[in-house]
């Protein structure tokens, strides 16, 4: 496996795999990968010929009091996860590779990008589109893997990659998931034994959500009252919000009329801040 | 010569010149092309094998006030200028090609696209960035040729290809002038007999700044003035601005320190409203 840290020399490398025909497929990442992440590796090594993992903790999706420094970060470790999982180039440029001195430019995705995680982190997506839109212009790939875990992330990618028309597949993997149901996370190393424990409640609560919409509950207010009565049972929960959405539109739900709905959460723990989703189609 | 006016036949076209070895150039216009635009097509034939012409009246970069739907059209003519300048494809989509219906993402550039015509026309160079980043996915370029008579543009493109990592040579070439200095332009064809006369006014004095800085003038202040009453010589003529800036960053000058100067300037006459500039080397 190639590693590579500045961005010329990865454009110059994806010209040559393109100009043989072949296709390249890219997981970004911000790396301390886990599991989840090497699903999408494996996922995107089925698609294409070359697979490249991006390695970047993007400070222009981090606001000023959120956790850019203290992000966890661990470049040998992801770079032996990724040779184990099959990628075939790692790329991991420094911040001064990515955003020159007098960075001006921005990609920003009006309305779903200032829903949900939006309200509470109000210059994240802006953060996420121009990063990501940076790395496709590095990488060129032909197929683009992102994990359903960030889900609104997925549904502003989406709909950046059809405006900007990047001629490039977005595919969405599945949320990898403990035992006891908690989606795996890099930020899950923040939470303290009890913490961990008490965690696996958002994923119990989604699952509720599922059961009730299955049994034909129709009103959000009510289901989403016995998903908030479930998570608070656990001490020490502040739930950011809960929310009821289309899931391509992100419009806002106040009835459940048809599925798929997306259902997603975002809730503090102590100082860790953990979000989840589930899509469920009746 | 071949014509395009979809979106994923002209991506399909540019993947097989690309697989081929063979370099791409793109001319972005508005169409209702002049000598100025087929200059811009002949150069980009000098870097490479196939010359990309895309005609698009990009309704994003018009104000509500401004002449979208006046502005000039003749596609026939279009073509058969581009075939005889040597152009290899037009690429001539409809606004609906290039607009989805719930079309929410921009690219935008801070600071320099607030300045000179920004000021004037406040959305109007996140127009010019959001239509220019979507041709160029669309069209797969290796280089851009865009024309000087539009300084603030050049400057805006080449940030917005620098930060976001288009890989992606732009070049600039000359403006191309009437006899008596006009700058070409598509709008020329608005003015008047007796306006097209004094319109030449604008390029003399963008010489008279020259003249002046030859001869050691230094404070912007005193040739402005000087450039002003010249202008206002004409009858009819409103000064928007005159503005001596560092070329590439755009910062104003108050004293000319050093050269490269960007001088440039708006000015309506009668209902028409011209841009010109000019770079002053020492």
């Amino acid at each position: 496996m190639q590693i590579i840290t500045s961005v010329s020399e990865m454009q110059h490398y994806s010209d040559k795999i393109r100009i043989n025909g072949n296709k390249i497929a890219v997981v970004p990442t911000m790396g301390y990968l886990h599991e989840g992440h090497l699903s999408l590796i494996r996922l995107a090594k089925q698609h294409c010929d070359v697979v490249i993992t991006t390695i970047f903790v993007n400070p222009a999706q981090f606001s000023p009091e959120e956790d850019f420094e203290k992000y966890p970060r661990d470049l040998n470790r992801d770079i032996s996860m990724c040779t184990s999982a099959g990628c075939d180039v790692v790329f991991a440029p420094d911040v001064a590779a990515m955003y020159n001195h007098n960075f001006l430019t921005f990609v920003s995705v009006d309305n779903i990008s200032n829903k949900l995680e939006g309200t509470f982190r109000p210059s994240h997506f802006k953060g996420v589109t121009t990063v990501v839109a940076k790395l496709f212009n590095i990488t060129k790939p032909h197929v683009a893997v992102f994990g359903q875990k960030d889900a609104q992330q997925t549904a502003v990618i989406k709909k950046m990659v059809k405006d900007l028309n990047f001629d490039i597949q977005i595919i969405v993997a599945p949320t990898v998931r403990e035992p006891d149901g908690l989606a795996l996370s890099s930020r899950n190393i923040y939470l303290t034994n009890g913490e961990r424990k008490d965690a696996s409640v958002l994923y119990k609560s989604l699952k509720l959500a599922e059961e009730e919409i299955n049994n034909g509950e129709n009103s959000v207010e009510i289901i989403k009252t016995k998903m908030i009565d479930l998570i608070l049972s656990k001490p020490n929960f502040i739930i950011d919000y809960i929310s009821f959405n289309d899931a391509d539109t992100l419009e806002e739900l106040g009835t459940i009329a048809g599925t798929p709905v997306l259902v997603s959460l975002a809730a503090r723990i102590g100082k860790v801040r953990l979000i989840d989703n589930l899509v469920i189609k009746k």
